[in-house]
């Protein structure tokens, strides 16, 4: 029978009553036998507790320190969620990051998997147990516990389903599934049936932080459908899987925003090759995130650069590129915090144009006034003013009829 | 140099301004670059309120899991004491017992340390890292991770010590060190400057909580002078080591009491081999510790026999003892939880006859009334009633004139 992977985040966990219900629920999944991996986070805020833990005791605490810390977390919540399954009569097996076999780089606090060793899963699944992994957690040639950073434990569960050639990952999180906007700012959002990896992972990327883009990629990859729905009901959630008919439906899927967003300007800087690099090789090197850059073509001989960067991410890029002014010639830095992206996102729209425009007017009626713009083969990010967002995520919705049922 | 073991006690640790005095002491100990490895217990109650926490899923939560999810405690306050070394300016790493080499066997609970393998210890120590290890930890060959139960992270430092040859290993802890009384009890109480391993190991198995008496036999079976001082003062503690001279100096040495104690007796059981046998391998193969054992000579064919177990595992025994009175042709089975032990314990006493005589006296004078007697080469213990221990302890201090200086 088909192996099944359930991953549960961390508030669907955050009490005994909610460990009781999950381990209800995975039980109930576990008809006839079919053999059942949990992947779970940590519960509630334990990862923000240990943090601030860390942080009375040490400013800048050391990664490797840190990484061994907070995968205590998901250690606590996968031997509770194993003894409770117990409990209920049933064999269960908590296994830490490394005992379930999640190799990783040494990159501390965002380490890669480079592999998994499915051997001791795959013993106690034949021994009928359901086995309980602690995501976000693996281990490094050199034995050191290392963690996967943002999004780790949706990527343990999908590597562990990928690894074990599981029928489906299942990922619980506290909404029902893949919405066509965030339902707090947009209350005739839609959930959707399926969407694609490709859009997903423009969504996710985007600011939808219902799953995390490595998990779509690594999914995506190894061809894992992945299932996003709640844990606190039953509605069936949203599938993200290959191929889908795209000619018969909406070309636009869905409107992501994202308010974590800060923008530095690099003004008046001479049009001569090599000053991107500059600029960017530094950024790189410290593992800071360039998301947007725009250049704009210059006439005078000089042109302005910008880009954006996540706001915790702002002071650390400044202090990086302040000293390369003089070495570049720019004449000025500036920075904003007071932006926001808005993304449309639909595998059609590369093949059918217009989309473009029907997004700057939809704004533009709304007098949401757009600061930069990229795009990508499936999507269209604009700058905005922060404040704006809620709007233009509703014009957006409106003028892109998202609040249809799937066509 | 040589190199030092330093353990923490979780009372040592419990609250982050806790952790810091720690670190500076560990800090201060270091003058000149002398190797330091410090094992660290779990931060306060930790490791009770994760028990707590089990128990609200599971009523009996599985020996594997509970070992997992306690491991958790040492492995956070390994990693707090590093990330303070480190703010202090000071190269630290945190290892978990597994990575420091702890092996034990697979009893979950009650891990032995079956062996230890220094050399990441080692590697970080010639690295000039000062080497924090969680305490109470293990791993078998299979990868699971143990504990080594009551008074595990004491074996923990003192493991290691041996491993390393240390020159000493410190036992930090919040009272001054090994006292002749409680001195809860006993105001009159002295602190001993030192005392020898096997008068340490009967304080210790008869109700002295300071130091757990595993650790003390493998300090004595590999030579590890250990120092139990307190956490919070300067004050030089007591040292526990080998060859004392005995003859100089007054027999008695200690006064322990436990008031942990529940009397079993075996009532008109008849008076004929494989009886003790019968009783007693049910509770063996059920990890029960036996502790005193008393059976009198009968004269009718029949005897009484009593002994005592921890207050805690009274029910358990009762419920393996009572299906066996049939069996062994007992006419009944009593319990009583209202006793109390307290010992005597000094090496001089083998050769010094007069002792037992003295200590029943004392308590005579005070009418505590005397319920059962066990001797060992080095210690005599009375059953009392609970309630009168104080009195005992008092009376006895007095008796062996345990107030004067060290003779």
């Amino acid at each position: 029978m088909e192996i099944l992977v359930q991953k549960y985040g961390g508030s669907s966990l955050a009490t005994a009553e909610r460990i009781r219900a999950v381990a209800e629920r995975v039980v109930a999944g576990r008809d006839a036998g079919r053999p059942i991996v949990v992947v779970v986070s940590a519960m509630g805020d334990t990862t923000d507790d240990l943090i601030g833990l860390a942080r009375q005791l040490a400013e800048d605490p050391d990664d490797r320190e840190l990484d061994l810390l907070l995968s205590t977390g998901e250690t606590i919540s996968c031997t509770l969620m194993a003894m409770t399954l117990r409990h209920l009569g049933h064999e269960a097996i908590s296994l830490t990051g490394a005992q379930a076999g999640i190799k990783t780089d040494s990159s501390h606090s965002r380490a890669r998997i480079v592999a998994v060793d499915p051997s001791r899963v795959q013993r106690e699944l034949a021994a009928g147990r359901i086995v309980v992994v602690a995501g976000f957690q693996g281990i490094t040639e050199e034995f050191d516990i290392t963690t996967l950073g943002r999004g780790g434990s949706d990527t343990t569960a999908v590597a562990m389903a990928a690894i074990l050639r599981a029928s489906c990952c299942e990922i619980y999180t506290d909404v029902d599934g893949i919405y066509t906007a965030d339902p707090r700012i947009e209350p005739r959002a839609r959930k959707l049936t399926q969407i694609s990896y490709e859009e997903m992972l423009e969504l996710a990327q985007q600011g939808a932080r219902v799953l995390h883009p490595r998990a779509v990629e690594l999914g995506s990859v190894y061809g894992v459908p992945i299932v996003v729905r709640s844990s606190f009901n039953q509605n069936p959630g949203t599938l993200i899987h290959g191929e889908i008919a795209m000619e018969v439906r909406n070309k636009v899927r869905g409107i992501a925003h994202d308010t974590d967003v800060a923008k530095i300007t690099v003004v008046g800087v001479p049009d001569r090759p090599g000053i991107a690099a500059a600029l960017f090789q530094p950024l790189a090197d410290a593992n800071i995130s360039v998301d947007v850059i725009v250049q704009n073509a210059s006439v005078r001989g000089t042109t302005d650069l910008s880009f954006t960067v996540a706001r915790g991410d702002l002071n650390r890029t400044l202090r990086l590129v302040q000293p390369l002014a003089g070495e570049i010639q720019a004449t000025d830095i500036a920075s904003s915090t007071d932006l926001a992206k808005v993304s449309i996102v639909g595998t059609g729209m590369q093949h059918a144009p217009g989309y473009a425009a029907r997004m700057f007017r939809a704004l533009a009626e709304r007098n949401v006034n757009i600061d930069m713009i990229t795009t990508s083969e499936i999507r269209i990010t604009c700058l905005i003013d922060a404040g704006q967002v809620a709007e233009a995520v509703q014009a957006l919705h409106e003028a892109f009829q998202l609040d249809r049922a799937d066509l």
